[in-house]
């Protein structure tokens, strides 16, 4: 069997779970992992490099780094000839970032998967599969319990916060309430804080509670998970009811989908992709017929 | 706007379903009904012919009739060089079936979408997405409560029934409780059917419980539903939780299914597919990038 070699880039909290799922899947070899210094990581015998043209031939890149830097990163490694995925997570701008990545593509006849985690990703999977199945109604996408890393971040960016953690609490209909937990700096008041947060752009629009606590650190849990809903109607039957409900690691749950994208990327056209655009069977190691007589 | 013609052949629970499930869709047109005699059908203002090349231009074959008759019905028209879509549903054989159509379908540069239901169909694609988040573990799929076409008519053969129904119950763990009642006809021994009943070969093996009743028509309730769960490991993290569940007017729900597919039956390449093997926004109704943007 010929084995997919994948470099991993961004070595945060996604990579670390990549590189166990790497090391889980039968049909990987790793190259290595791309970092902005190419220190040795303490545990990890694969070799850490700046520039992913050290690491010799790569088939896919697997982009761990913030939503942000992902499209610049993506073109770049696909203009060196190498297929990218990616858990891209602003879905304000799924359809213009795959616009530009799939020029890109097919440019240089690689392939990229976008958005490839659970939200986006295997959420939208769903979302398109219970539309297929009952195309009038709503679905209702409602998140955790579960830390939300952006939040948490920009409760941490402020003045007097020594550490910080959002919960995303769902309250149905796909509304969240956003519980805050603060851990203050030594004489800070924590009631200016509190307000500070209550006014902010992440927060001001949300059932936000802000609550003071002297160790973040003890709260700290990367289970998440999320329940989605739809009634609606098949044909002109109404009343179907679909639910779809997972409890899972978060950064575990992200680095598994982009592995299993990773897999699937070497199987398209050239072009960029989302991951309702690519068969689920493109994502799974083993022979096709037993896959078919097993899952189907 | 191009619309898709369609052309439902059989129309028995699931080609009555078929038929809404066509209205109600914006993008196909209805050319007709094939059946065995080219008899009207109360309330339904369409062409009802016994051989498909009588209505005309057909894009694509709606297939309602039984399993065991897929294979020659879809062969035969694949061959008439009209895709095909179908909900066969005999899991053993599927690999089989498929490998007979995807040589006809290619041989006559057209397609088919076969096993297109809920079991196999969408069952099938949350297994495999289940399996892509989580390679390993255990997956089971828990059907009902609801009626079982196959075992009620199994029930109904036996001589001295009147009118029979099977209700699947799950018991967990991918087991199932089978709820069997019988209305005898006038002077039959009913312990000699429930006796016949309980060493059939589709109710031996399982846990089946017999009851006579006065009355199976005040039974029928064409509701179903199937429990998906699956408990595995993502990369190198176990304990990943996540349940499907829905709940569904059964023949409705195959019928939309089936119409979605036959979207996307027009936009794959000559061959035969399982659901697990085409991208889901194929079986959607819109705008590519509106879908991307709305669902991802």
């Amino acid at each position: 069997m010929s084995k997919i070699t994948a470099a991993i880039v961004g070595y945060g909290n996604i990579g670390r779970y990549v590189l166990d799922a790497l090391e889980a899947a039968p049909d990987f070899t790793i190259a290595g992992i791309v970092r902005r210094q190419a220190t040795p990581i303490k545990g990890v015998d694969y070799p850490v490099v700046t520039e992913i043209t050290e690491l010799g031939k790569v088939d896919v890149a697997i982009l761990c780094v913030p939503s942000r830097q992902i499209e610049q990163y993506a073109s770049e490694i696909l203009a060196k000839g190498i297929h990218t995925v990616d858990s891209f997570d602003i879905h304000s701008d799924i359809t213009k970032v795959r616009a530009h990545l799939n020029d890109v593509a097919q440019k240089h006849g690689k392939s990229a998967i976008l958005s490839a985690g659970w939200d986006p990703g295997s959420d939208s999977v769903i979302r398109a599969l219970l539309l297929a199945a009952a195309p009038k109604g709503i679905t209702y996408t409602n998140f955790g319990p579960g830390m939300s890393m952006g939040h948490s971040v920009a409760v941490k960016a402020i003045e007097g916060v020594k550490d910080a953690l959002s919960v995303t609490i769902p309250i149905g209909t796909g509304k969240h309430r956003r519980m805050v937990y603060v851990e203050t700096e030594q004489g800070v008041n924590f009631d200016t804080v509190k307000n500070t947060i209550l006014n902010d752009d992440y927060f001001k629009n949300d059932d936000t509670i802000v609550e003071h606590v002297d160790s973040i650190d003890s709260l700290k849990d990367a289970g998440h998970g999320v329940t989605i809903t739809r009634k609606g109607v098949s044909g002109k039957t109404d009343n179907q009811l679909f639910e779809f409900d997972m409890r899972i690691n978060n950064p575990a749950l992200t680095a598994q989908i982009l592995v299993s994208s990773a897999r699937a990327v070497t199987k398209q056209q050239p072009g960029a992709y989302t991951m309702i655009e690519i068969p689920l069977i493109d994502l799974l190691y083993g022979d096709r017929e037993t896959l078919i007589h097993d899952l189907v």
